[in-house]
């Protein structure tokens, strides 16, 4: 055990509301769990579910903080009584349920993956979320396999930048949706054979003349609204949808035909109120499949800018404007 | 070999229409296929595609005969010659693209099977079309295992009496919703727990205070339509939703919300386009599981009415009106 201090800097939800509900106060450390860790945070990943949360149209799951913040890096501080293979001092990384904008940060020990080779904390807390996301919903829930071809929607948002590179790293064919011209390059850059601006172009018509009209086997969708109808229509036969947002609503007028006839599979999931067991399952292949490629370079988070952790509102302006890749908060 | 006659009766869609246009006819008999056998006709089921089909608005897929009819019962009178395993007045019931409404049929010999002991031409002929459609997507698309709770719509169609009584069979909790009183007495002496008159009463409501507020976890949906939001609102986390027809539309508005939040599957498929390995995969399971109870009198089709091949169009009207179970055409 180090001595830890009797409270830390966090940062709460003050109200419902816009980035400046987001402020600076002073909180009691979270309780140690005795299946879990205590991190000394040195960095805490900055995502979209956050901003849902500080509107409050996404409350946080039932036992979970009410701290914003679903990654985080840094050190091992505490350990609790039933944890085996964690160290006070491990540089870790985690997925957390929330209570990442915080100077410490408590995570299940089976959330925990350390830093890839060479990573630094801004790196390694770029990385949790968006990979527990991916590979739990493009590689488990879709089943993507080496040679299918590959669509996600919103290609330069964390999620897309993480989708595309994965994608590639195993084999897909990928493509990627955008909202400029810039953004596009961006997706090329990591990987994509295809991106496609939204704003100028029929992803449809551009996705099918790309497979001689065959469709994409998979397709990552955070969009939704008339994107569901789109999607179908694009779709291979056999062809799995993955929803892991509605940014443009979750009710749509829809033509179920293709479904049916192209025997196609529309599902989703969200990944925070999942029980600990779950997440340590995909932590375990991520650790074995992804890791490697992380240490490697194969594969690396996209960061688009850090910031202290005081500024989170400005974090959160910036994560609702433009941006590419990861908004990353620093600690101490 | 026996010998053959130079021709057959067969009925024949003379134009698009009502059940009317399904006209007596001779023509020359079908070619016997290198992987399949000629079947001497003495039943055939018949089923509410070949009403579409009647309709002209489901062409029979390419390569398959313009007669309608999807399942046969009779004796192998040849045998192609790359088929092994048949003999020549081998009883067999068969699942066929087409073609069945006539005295001769041609079958892939992968989706031939023997009648059930005990069973006569016009009960084994009542199997192939909802054995298969109810196996390959309520077990295998849908993954029904024991311990689920199932729901079908339209529980006393043919599909709906064969999927009451295999869920039932395979330890599932059954529920149906039917359009009468007296049809949801008929889903019940089935085997459904609870079956719900749609006109009386709210499915949703009524099978979620079944459950606990827990949801049902495999619907099988021949409707659509506006059934497509309430079989979201019913299903269960992880739950399955396989859509086999579209009886009340394909369009529909629907709120997506929950096939995220509940990580629901919705798929869906049509059998008659399906290869042929794929219809001897699922004759092989159904060999396996299912004849066995046929022969033990565990499960059974459900047959309303049998008439005359030259009764066609008759039995179209009945198909189109008010039954329960199957009903079957009886050749010579």
């Amino acid at each position: 055990m180090v001595a830890l201090p009797r409270d830390m800097l966090a940062i709460e939800i003050s109200l419902p509301g816009g980035p400046e509900v987001l402020k600076p106060t002073r909180r009691p450390l979270p309780a140690l769990p005795a299946d879990g860790v205590l991190i000394a945070v040195k960095a805490a990943g900055v995502n979209r579910p956050d901003a849902l949360q500080r509107q409050g149209v996404y409350p946080p799951p039932s036992g979970a903080s009410d701290i914003p913040g679903l990654e985080v890096a840094g050190s091992v501080a505490a350990i609790g009584a039933e944890v085996h293979g964690l160290s006070v001092g491990d540089k870790v990384t985690a997925l957390v349920a929330g209570g990442g904008y915080a100077d410490y940060c408590a995570a299940p020990a089976g959330s925990c993956l350390p830093w890839p080779d060479g990573y630094d904390a801004v790196r390694a807390a770029a990385l949790p979320e968006t990979f527990f996301t991916v590979w739990s919903n493009v590689f488990d829930r879709g089943r993507l396999q080496a040679g299918d071809s590959f669509l996600v929607h919103g290609g330069t948002s964390g999620i897309g930048t993480t989708a595309i590179q994965l994608a590639r790293a195993f084999g897909a064919r990928v493509f990627a949706t955008a909202g400029s011209a810039d953004k596009c390059d961006a997706c090329r850059r990591l990987g994509a054979e295809i991106a496609v601006n939204y704003r100028a172009e029929d992803f449809v018509a551009t996705l099918k003349a790309a497979t001689g009209g065959r469709g994409v086997d998979v397709i990552l969708d955070m969009v939704g609204g008339d994107y569901v109808d789109r999607n179908y229509d694009l779709a291979a036969v056999d062809g799995r949808i993955v929803q892991i947002a509605f940014l443009g609503g979750a009710k749509a007028t829809v033509n179920f035909a293709p479904l049916m006839q192209k025997r196609l599979v529309h599902t989703g999931s969200t990944l925070r109120p999942r029980e600990p067991a779950f997440k340590a399952t995909i932590a375990a292949a991520l650790r074995e499949k992804v890791w490697p490629l992380l240490s490697a370079g194969t594969v690396a988070p996209v960061i688009d800018r850090v910031l202290p952790l005081d500024r989170a509102a400005e974090a959160h302006v910036l994560l609702e404007a433009d941006h590419v890749g990861k908004i990353v908060l620093t600690c101490r």
